[in-house]
């Protein structure tokens, strides 16, 4: 059996036209492009997307940011933590485990971990050992933060002030 | 010829049954539900969603977010602006504009608008008079944002300091 490896993606035209496999290509992608073209970052240059290739081909991919702690409002106590974005596993190889072993490879920094629940994945996020957070509108917006907390660490319920007012009309 | 008519969504059972239709149905719709159910919000009451009933039914929807200028990085001068979300058409009513109408209705705030074109929608985000942003990682991680820009409105260029470092493993 192949074994199943998680690879930081580098930063060229290959890793690019893989991309166009995947539902979701914007500004992110687009930007490294013209970034390459512009020799504005380096061939091979490390990206925030990590993916798993099975056959030569990318078949899952996600990215992960990692959060200042003092923009921190999910954690207590605030600290440093992840964003897991975009994370896709192909069609065709949906169902092998693929999804979970990029999650478990997030976990492994050790930093708490935040991510978007969307289109009814809950389910999905959940059995990745995540839990919803206490809903705010002013910090949340419209997402569904799903949050994954490492060993002593726990959910931040904050009374501040975020950036949304009411609108009238 | 039935008139389509924007409406601003009220906080009750009825909605929330409505909402099981859409595809994204997660923590903001959510708590709305645990509100009502605890008396925390009134029924009736204000959502920040936005819809258009047709034939009785709630058919498109789109929630929209009012920011504090002192938290925008997108729009020069600094000001507060409306934050797009959720925009879906429920399958079988595409293609007859209601999309068109709901962020027409949203423009008709004369504030600078921004979305996230999720799942290339960027066409009709071209299609709707928005433009993207120049992708700043720190600022967008990830996210492909798309704004709209009033008379004497243009884009924000930052030099400012995000949340986002880089990650090391």
């Amino acid at each position: 059996m192949q074994q199943i490896e998680v690879k930081r993606l580098l930063v060229n035209y290959k890793t690019l036209e893989e991309f166009r496999n995947f539902r979701e290509f914007g500004a992110a992608e687009l930007s490294m492009k013209d970034d390459l073209e512009a020799n504005i970052i380096e061939n091979d240059s490390e990206s925030p997307f990590y993916g798993i290739y099975f056959g030569g081909k990318l078949v899952a991919r996600m990215s992960l940011y990692r959060i200042d702690g003092k923009y921190d409002r999910y954690f207590e106590p605030p600290q440093d933590y992840l964003e897991l974005w975009k994370l896709e596993v192909l069609e065709p190889y949906r169902g092998k485990g693929f999804g979970r072993v990029l999650v478990d490879f997030a976990k492994s920094f050790n930093l708490p971990v935040k991510t978007n629940a969307r289109q009814r994945s809950n389910e999905f996020w959940t059995k990745m050992g995540f839990e919803p957070v206490t809903y705010q509108t002013d910090r949340d917006r419209g997402e569904s933060p799903y949050v994954w907390y490492p060993e002593g660490v726990k959910e931040q319920l904050s009374e501040d002030e975020g950036p949304v007012e009411t609108l009238e009309n």
